[in-house]
């Protein structure tokens, strides 16, 4: 396994020293066994780890490729940890909303600052197609997630809208099984409006108490344990 | 490649329906392949993948396990991505500052409500080993990352502690070839008492005001740029 690690290790140096970027080819296996000193078998089970962690991309007929170094390991291995711990009070849920919301809340400055007309248009629109849906008995999960990525979008960090996305998608994963009403659903598409009439208004603390409106009901949820 | 996320998706499946936590055995390489319905090659190569994400951890001599489930492989992809922008205006850094800016500024709340004197004297403690060894012109990298991490550890949120861990190891190790200058290493000690001093008052906008000096020295070497 040291050997496999070290095989990994030397393909990365590769990628830096060859100052190769996300997307960029990798060359031929033959190639890249010349360059690293390993043999085949040892490079094509590095592949696979540096793959698992997006380092590598593999495309079938095509070939290798730099990955986009993406945080779908991190989606995979909280998934698997809230999945694991679903009978312990909804543990990474929890924890998960707490993170999502100090995040939101925490940024409203530079939020605010970064807000326009046409973000406004989007938003207001995604909002209210998640009213129209939610008022049809449909899931409006699509509208919600882009919501969300949208307002961190505009300021232009990468690793925070990585992260967003990323703990957005473990959050709907894992509160899957989590029962919904129809008072915390309407609670829910309200709340992205009140976020949307604060961006606009300008206002901080209009903006802070619609993000807290805006995980209350998963809150609640959680409060109740896993039994109800 | 579908068949071996397939032997790792059933393997996942194993762990769950097992009901196994971090730290249980696997069975034996034979019962897995017998429980999933997979050659040992392909088992074997699930659990490298699965490896990569710390799910599975493999000790030598003693067998299979159930992971740590850590954010291990966040810290490799990032510190991986920041490796590769070092020429991109410390892209990856300046975004690491904020999200750890945004994170420790918004659990102000939360962190201020489970402030002890306990806490108070091992805060204090770290930031005079910080102070005397910058005075011998010795690192203190080992003292910060404990300060950060006792920073969030009463909030028992694992999560957050694993983030913090994780994006303090990236920034030790993507801002390792930042230069340093004895006036902003002195700024850095004083921000950390001030801090401890901010926390011991109770005063969430001195606490607020603190964090965000002690992130001035490195945002301003950011401003600066890779060239100088």
């Amino acid at each position: 396994m040291l050997r496999q690690h070290e095989v990994a290790e030397r393909i990365k140096q590769y990628i830096l020293q060859n100052r190769l970027g996300p997307g960029d080819p990798l060359p031929t296996e033959a190639e890249l066994c010349a360059a690293v000193g390993a043999s085949r078998s040892s490079v094509r089970e590095a592949i696979k780890t540096l793959t698992a962690l997006d380092i590598v991309e593999v495309r079938h007929g095509h070939g290798t490729y730099v990955g986009r170094l993406s945080l779908a390991a991190l989606v995979e291995s909280l998934t698997f940890r809230g999945l694991l711990s679903r009978s312990d009070d909804f543990r990474v849920l929890s924890e998960l909303v707490q993170v999502r919301q100090t995040i939101e809340q925490g940024l409203a400055g530079p939020i605010l600052a970064a807000f326009d007309d046409g973000l406004h248009g989007e938003l207001l629109d995604l909002a209210d197609q998640m009213a129209e849906r939610a008022a049809r008995g449909e899931s409006f999960i699509e509208q919600d997630r882009e919501f969300h990525l949208l307002l961190m979008e505009p300021l232009g960090n990468e690793l925070i809208t990585q992260l967003t996305a990323a703990f957005w998608d473990v959050h709907a994963i894992v509160a899957h099984t989590l029962d919904t009403t129809p008072e915390s659903v309407r609670e829910t598409v309200e709340a992205h409006h009140a976020i949307v009439a604060a961006l606009s208004a300008g206002d901080v603390t209009a903006f802070t108490q619609a993000v807290e409106a805006h995980y209350a009901p998963v809150r609640r949820r959680l409060q109740e344990g896993p039994g109800h």
